[in-house]
């Protein structure tokens, strides 16, 4: 196949007409830095567009941002970075009411700025829960220092949680002071949540003996802290004895950082000192993080870790869009079934189709 | 970047003039049916062989041992199949002895036929524990019923695992009756190596209260056997308070199967008894997984998934040794680093540099 003909289905195009002062790059970009909420959403739009002259204005956005962004961290350091929050749990655990709780403790008692992202996988295939996410959080959608945001829902898993680094960015060039990342579903999402957080907290219900839930190691692995829901009334014991059976099970657990203990606590939304203890316990977590160079180190880590994983996610997906490779793919896998050939011939083949050898 | 010159670096080459009726091929795939030590090695090598003719040989002959092994397969049924026995552990937990023994129980006691598939991921650094693995199983080395070999130590870890599946398939071929595929080393290479093998044995030391030795949750998940080791002596109770401790920790793992539940024992490699318990478990869970059709859902599961860890392997290979791409990743990582762009962004960049946009 000839490049110019990989380009139609690569569809990486780009519109080299446009440039860093072009009209709408400027206007979002005064928009989003001097905090306006319809321009961070009309600029998140933006840069999860596929569009070429759109991809291309997106782009300038954040290299603008980026900029603005390095200056303000020279100028006030730590303070002007966005906490970067990943939460995820179970179906069921109670994680927008604990997230509306939180948000409402930070922007109405804290006086912070927040924003919510939210990664449903599941939107990819049944396109809903959007309109789920929207009666979700009601009251914190309607507070004014609070920017909710669910992530594009057309794509893989890569190419979901591909705009949501591009989103983080232009809400700290907004300066808010944390951005919450919630992951709806299981799996692998999760772990793509705990590798953009900073500090990833993992929600679980209180259900004693019961097996903890099935949770994943690797998912406990990531987490920095473990929030038991719903520890009120006749459910506060069970979440005690949940918490518990959590704190044991950490002992099993290599820790993620030397720097940072996991810490297993309960709340309620109904008991506002318990989400106030959390919202502590963050807070030492981004200070600890701060102090011991934690956050840079993650950080860092994560950024290289996340341009090869967007060049592995794109790139099978080229693979995968392939005319010829698409027509051979499921014959090849029937035989490989069969008893036919190897799975490494199999690739081979692929490979020599795709590379049109 | 032209057709033509992308073939160069992505060592995709094939020699079109090897037809079935290749002499080597038919010599070596005569010589692997009839169950000749040397044709298998042989065989191997070939299958390894990155060289053009080599490859197009070594597929046919994969071909060719494919066919009569599925001919076999229907007039056999399952015992025809060759049992394939993952087996991995941290360094010091007496990997080598363990399976010399166990070879030992297999082909003297039980008068089987084994191969030993060595899988070194340091190797592939070092160069190194090749030598020493012709040391490590001495008795078993000389043992004509048992084959033992190591993995090629060139190359990605993928490139390693690669050549695994063709070298099961001519082990199958050449009438062997199990393959224990050992990993020496930690991380990926054990989960890899716990999908390609119908059974995963994870061996453990006796060390009560160390945390569970800091073993990945990971594996855990993955093991349908855990051995602790060393159960003699000094150290025979601590083995079984070991045991008991990994007995109590599976009861926060989601089991592999629902058709296995994973098994905790103890062992000592100077109480053959130990052993043959050990393989005795081996083959209730061979039995089960025929029965239950697990077998035949994990090789077909594998088939897949491998299939598209080497697209993947390869294609990322392919990847990282463009020329162009080479220079400019490490720029575009301290760019990122630095925060003038976005990892999606620079993604983005090295695939327009890939296929020369």
């Amino acid at each position: 196949m000839e490049p110019a003909r990989l380009i139609e289905y690569a569809r990486l195009h780009w519109d080299d007409s446009i440039t860093p002062d072009d009209p709408l790059v400027v206007r979002l970009r005064d928009g989003i830095l001097s905090g306006s909420r319809s321009a961070l959403a009309a600029g998140i739009t933006l840069v999860e567009s596929t569009h070429p002259s759109k991809r291309a204005q997106g782009s300038h956005l954040l290299a603008a941002v980026l900029t603005a962004q390095k200056k303000r961290f020279e100028e006030k350091g730590p303070s002007s970075l966005i906490f970067r929050i990943g939460i995820s749990g179970s179906p069921g655990v109670g994680k927008s009411s604990f997230i509306e709780a939180l948000g409402n403790e930070l922007t109405v008692n804290q006086k912070k700025k927040i924003a919510v992202l939210t990664i449903d996988p599941s939107s990819i295939t049944t396109g809903g829960s959007v309109l789920g996410d929207l009666t979700r959080m009601q009251n914190l959608a309607r507070n004014p220092n609070a920017f909710i945001r669910q992530s594009p829902s057309s794509g893989s898993l890569g190419g979901v949680t591909r705009g949501i680094h591009e989103a983080i960015v232009l809400c700290e060039g907004a300066g808010y002071d944390a951005v919450i990342i919630e992951t709806v579903g299981v799996g692998q999402s999760e772990v793509s949540v705990s590798e953009m957080s900073d500090m990833f907290c993992l929600l679980l219900s209180p259900a004693h003996g019961d097996e903890l839930q099935g949770v994943k190691r690797g998912i406990m692995e990531q987490s920095d802290l473990l929030v038991v829901t719903k520890a009120d009334g006749d459910l506060e014991r069970t979440a005690r004895l949940t918490q518990m059976e959590y704190v044991s099970a950490l002992k099993y657990m290599r820790p993620r950082s030397p720097d940072w203990r996991p810490v297993v606590m309960t709340a309620s939304i109904y008991k506002s000192e318990t989400i106030r203890e959390v919202s502590k316990t963050m807070d030492n977590f981004w200070n600890t993080a701060i102090k011991t160079g934690l956050l840079i180190e993650r950080r860092n880590e994560q950024l290289t870790k996340w341009i090869w994983t967007h060049v592995h996610d794109e790139i099978m997906a080229v693979f995968k869009r392939h005319p010829e490779v698409m027509r051979r793919a499921p014959i090849l896998e029937s035989d490989v079934m069969n008893g036919k050939m190897t799975p490494g011939w199999a690739a081979e083949t692929l490979l020599r189709t795709f590379f049109g050898l």
